[in-house]
């Protein structure tokens, strides 16, 4: 049974008669409806009446039709107007441009407008690099979505995708300091993609790729890769595939198995689940068994695109074939990047000892993570009401300012490595089962992440 | 002789014996070398020495030189360091990104994050009008260049373009509180730049061009505003067009002329003269005569482009020809949008009495302003070291602001002249032939151009 979060949150303004039990009446109204108040204001107050805004965390828009039903239906109360709490955040944008320098007379006009602006242009003419000195270029991420992925919702275009975007560019700048630009793009042709992107790119010192289909989402970060200057990153992929190394890094420590004893089974080959085989790979774990919704992946079966191909080549050492299910049987780690409710405790029992299931399906996991906690030794979600959220939070602030820092040009699977483990480091001692990756709200996170990727880029640059 | 103005300032930290004449010494030997000294800021004293930081206006870097090292050829003066003051306020860029929601806690990120941005997402896939209400487009106006005809400094590209976008997007916010963001396109291909602009547009509620090359910018705002149904506004074209003709009718009003009697000589047939013209034709001047490199624009003569054929048809009712000198003889107003040093007061003394002057072209005008003031009863520039300075300042701003607030679709020529006549009447009792526009720093322009603006184009939407 879901419980209301703040997610769905209303405020509820009504008026009510000024009785002693009228507070009580109301609140146990809101309950017995199945709604949780998180708060209760009077507003105003006369001999004659209450007026009372009540902030209730819902389930769905039913339910807070049936929760504000059931506050008209009290006698003498009359509900005034309902506001939707997460309408009201987004009202008018989350985003502002903001000058940093002085406009307030001629002098400060002249130096940062014309004329002064002049010499500045010229010397990034003559040396092109100074842009990343005398402009917004040395601290600004585009990021970049065709609205063809986007959460949970699909292709959802590129306009409905931007208050996405925008949350994204805010996390950018509330965790690391980062200037983010929302780029939601028109068109979902991956030529033109790729040749938009390259036509912005003057202006930002990184791309994020947020929210791109699979597999159109490979030609376009690879292609970018190799024209420009500046690191690509496609968050789904790598950002997803830094915060599973993490958690999986020390889920292994709770269990005290080695990767390299592991076979790991990986529930989905789009995007996220590919990036996450990718990166594990390198960590030489002893099989990797990718499903996806045809069953397992082997070099036999047809694989319909260069990347399920590579991933029939890569994994699955034994040429093993069958479901799910059957990948299951004695497997160490479940990664899922899925979809719902693809298997219960039963299978979870037939893995080996000590078994590590992350379900990170969202909303709804490939497993109840309760049913999961029957066999399974550490399990983790992409929820935010269990515990080990494997939030990509964790990751793409402090990636992007490690890169920003060290004027990185590109971004490997060494900077990934190297911040998947300074995520893993955060927790530190206070690592078991139900804590094995950091609170995204930790401070600690961003600044670790920065420094491990910034070390990793001067290397590379040596 | 040109002053040194506060666009190229220096300071200077040198050390100096802390001698009762060392302060003197140092004001004279800058005073000698023609710098203008602004600040003098004791850093250290000792009994030994003292470290003085020095801010200096000056002409160029050799002028910065100059004095420089005359303060460094002073007996016991050491410059330890030298600063461009311009410089310093670009670094590191003159905007940022901020996040307008609170990101404090997990129910802030619930609101304005996942999970409860995908109803937001919903909302606006279902009506896509929505975007203007939830999200930054509500706000939000792109200022795009291809770096083609940046300031006076020509085709220098893109990232040399930057500095220049940053501070229209400081200017756009500081006076009209427009979130503006630069978007500095890496082609010079009039398809590729509507292509790339068309598919931006999701996250834009207007689009400003700025610094684009003739011909190519009047094919792109014209294909772009079909296609589009968010404002494009070429502010080279239109917010020298409205500045004008703002300033027009105050001068004509200061010399008691009619526009419907006057004849107008408009040097300068690229973006700013041809906007001009197209806008002074609404208001039926007796008759312009357009002159560029060529001489006058007339049928018979070889017009290169649409631009060049469509003047040749819509003015010089009479087929004049010859030079900008034959054009001037009995004109009422001359308009320059073109090159330094074209015509001097003889030219001016063949013109009609009372005529007005507009020099506008940067940084040096077609006359010097003193040399026309012997004839001519109005004289107005670009600059900001005389009266008079027509700045699109005193129009971008207000002008979106207005089309923002009025939903606008579209921006056309009605609203256009209400923006002029706006900014003419701010200036009001206040009117005399040395102050025929506001101050840029007017705090009224702004609010009057974008209640002009937006009462025109509501009734156009209506």
């Amino acid at each position: 049974m879901p419980v209301p979060g703040p997610g769905y949150s209303i405020t509820v303004r009504l008026e009510s008669p000024p009785s002693v039990s009228a507070a009580g009446d109301l609140t146990t109204v809101v309950g017995g409806a199945g709604g949780v108040l998180t708060a209760f204001d009077i507003v105003d107050s006369t001999a004659d009446a209450i007026v009372v805004d009540i902030t209730v965390n819902v389930l769905s828009s039913d339910h807070a039709e049936d929760v504000t039903a059931a506050l008209d239906s009290l006698p003498d109360v009359q509900v005034r107007k309902v506001s939707d709490r997460t309408f009201l955040v987004h009202l008018g944008g989350k985003l502002e441009v903001t000058p940093k320098v002085s406009l307030r007379n001629r002098d400060d006009l002249s130096r940062a407008y014309t004329p002064g602006v002049a010499r500045v242009c010229q010397a990034i003419a003559k040396n092109p690099e100074d842009a990343r000195r005398l402009t917004i270029k040395r601290n600004t991420v585009a990021v970049v979505t065709d609205g063809s992925a986007v959460l949970g919702l699909g292709n959802i275009g590129p306009a409905a995708a931007l208050p996405v975007m925008e949350g994204k560019a805010a996390l950018f700048k509330k965790f690391a300091g980062v200037d983010a630009w929302p780029v939601c793009l028109d068109t979902q042709d991956t030529e033109e993609i790729i040749r938009v992107v390259q036509v912005l790119a003057p202006v930002y010192a990184g791309i994020n790729l947020e929210d791109i289909a699979a597999p159109r989402c490979f030609e376009i970060e690879s292609r970018l890769r190799q024209m420009l200057d500046i690191p690509v990153f496609h968050d789904d992929q790598h950002g997803t595939a830094i915060c599973v190394t993490a958690a999986l890094r020390n889920a292994l420590r709770v269990v005290d198995k080695k990767m390299t004893d592991c076979r790991i089974v990986v529930s989905g080959a789009g995007a996220a689940g590919s990036a996450i085989m990718r990166l594990l790979l390198l960590q030489e774990p002893a099989d990797i068994i990718a499903v996806d919704i045809d069953g397992i992946v082997h070099p036999a079966r047809d694989n319909k695109d260069d990347n399920l191909r590579w991933l029939a080549d890569n994994t699955n050492k034994h040429h093993m074939t069958g479901t799910l299910h059957d990948a299951l049987v004695g497997a160490d780690v479940f990664i899922g990047v899925s979809a719902p409710n693809l298997f219960g405790a039963e299978q979870v029992a037939t893995m080996a000892d000590n078994a590590i299931v992350f379900a990170l399906a969202n909303p709804d996991p490939e497993i109840d993570p309760v049913d999961a906690h029957q066999h399974a030794a550490v399990v983790a979600t992409g929820r935010s009401d269990y515990p080990n959220q494997i939030n990509n939070v964790l990751a793409f602030p402090g990636v992007f300012r490690g890169l920003l820092d060290a004027h990185a040009t590109d971004i490997d699977e060494p900077m990934m490595l190297a911040a998947a483990e300074a995520i893993a480091d955060v927790v530190g001692d206070r690592l078991n089962p139900s804590y094995i990756v950091p609170s995204v709200f930790d401070t600690a996170v961003a600044p670790a992440v920065a420094d491990a990727v910034k070390t990793a880029a001067q290397k590379q640059g040596q």
